[in-house]
């Protein structure tokens, strides 16, 4: 049985650091700008045009919604946001064919949901997702303490509006996710040991 | 550092059982009925009136939260049902001090919010919480899907509300809990030895 692991988290709760943390220590590998470097890569854009569309734009995805609910294929002259949209469902869908691996983002667990992916999400306090958005903060970026909480706010509403257009269930609703981790003033890597027994449990014990 | 760990849950979700099992594989009590049976024990209740004060009861907690608040002393003659929170406060803060332990239910995570709890929060879709409820129900009930239903609303209305006149932190909101696992159609025993290993990351090991 693949195990697929979908992270799916709060802007500032160590989220991709635990995806990145748990598959070091699965031995499997992680998925996250690599999937906007292959689409990039692939299909000639730049890099930071996919970035800002492969997670943060509803028109990306919207067509795609449309295609799989009218059956309506897609048109062969296809707008930019559409085409990445359509590039990272296939990436992902061959990211998890090639076999165990953890995808941080993307709607992974939704666009995924036929891999039956143990789907978990991250999320933190308000004022831990400061503390950790001011630690890691390019040098120079001082952003006073509404800021960073606009900031979080702006790319947490992008996140849910981009998820909306793949799926009814909610962002962030614990129900649409098997385990919810609450990461506020943790050391991420405290907590690795025990999401590897969980992915043991969840999945049973690899031989 | 005490080690307790608190469950709260929703109806047929499993998570009675998954405290008595975790508390088993890390040999430490459970506490959920025995609260009951030493409230009524130790006041001349009736145990069926004080499982139904305990949890299901708004005007129980009132005067607590009240007392709290304002710091108005309790009066000497009080109602039973006041009498009942009382004496649950008392004897979960007993338990809290005796040590390690798992506590189910009656708002314990907030109660003993000064001992730093794990708190943990089961739930299951509408489907699985059935299933297991009826799978569980004595011999000769057999109530259909649509009152099932309404008594897993019903019941978990109470628990919300309960819950309401302790804290401003929701039942079942994932922000006032550190862990929440979706039981959907899991065998719960299945899931202890990573809620094991979650309780060592947590608190650390034990020496």
């Amino acid at each position: 049985m693949t195990r697929i692991i979908t992270i799916n988290r709060e802007f500032g709760s160590g989220g991709r650091e635990l995806g990145k943390r748990l598959a070091d220590a699965l031995g499997i590998p992680c998925y996250d700008h690599e999937i906007i470097e292959m689409i990039a890569k692939e299909n000639g854009f730049d890099e930071r045009y996919v970035a800002n569309v492969s997670e943060t734009s509803i028109e990306a995805a919207y067509p795609l919604t449309i295609g799989h609910r009218f059956n309506v294929p897609l048109m062969p002259v296809m707008d930019q946001p559409i085409r990445v949209a359509v590039a990272q469902r296939k990436i992902l869908e061959n990211f998890a064919e090639k076999g165990d691996c953890v995808i941080v983002g993307r709607c992974a667990d939704v666009i995924l949901r036929s891999f039956d992916p143990l789907r978990i999400f991250v999320y933190a306090s308000m004022d831990s997702k400061v503390a950790r958005c001011q630690a890691r903060a390019p040098e120079g970026e001082n952003l006073s303490r509404k800021e960073m909480e606009r900031r979080i706010h702006q790319v947490e509403k992008s996140r849910a509006q981009f998820r909306e257009m793949y799926t009814d269930s909610r962002w962030g609703a614990k129900e649409s996710y098997d385990l919810c981790l609450n990461t506020s003033h943790r050391e991420i890597k405290d907590l690795i040991p025990a999401l590897v027994s969980f992915t043991e449990c969840w999945f049973g014990k690899e031989e």
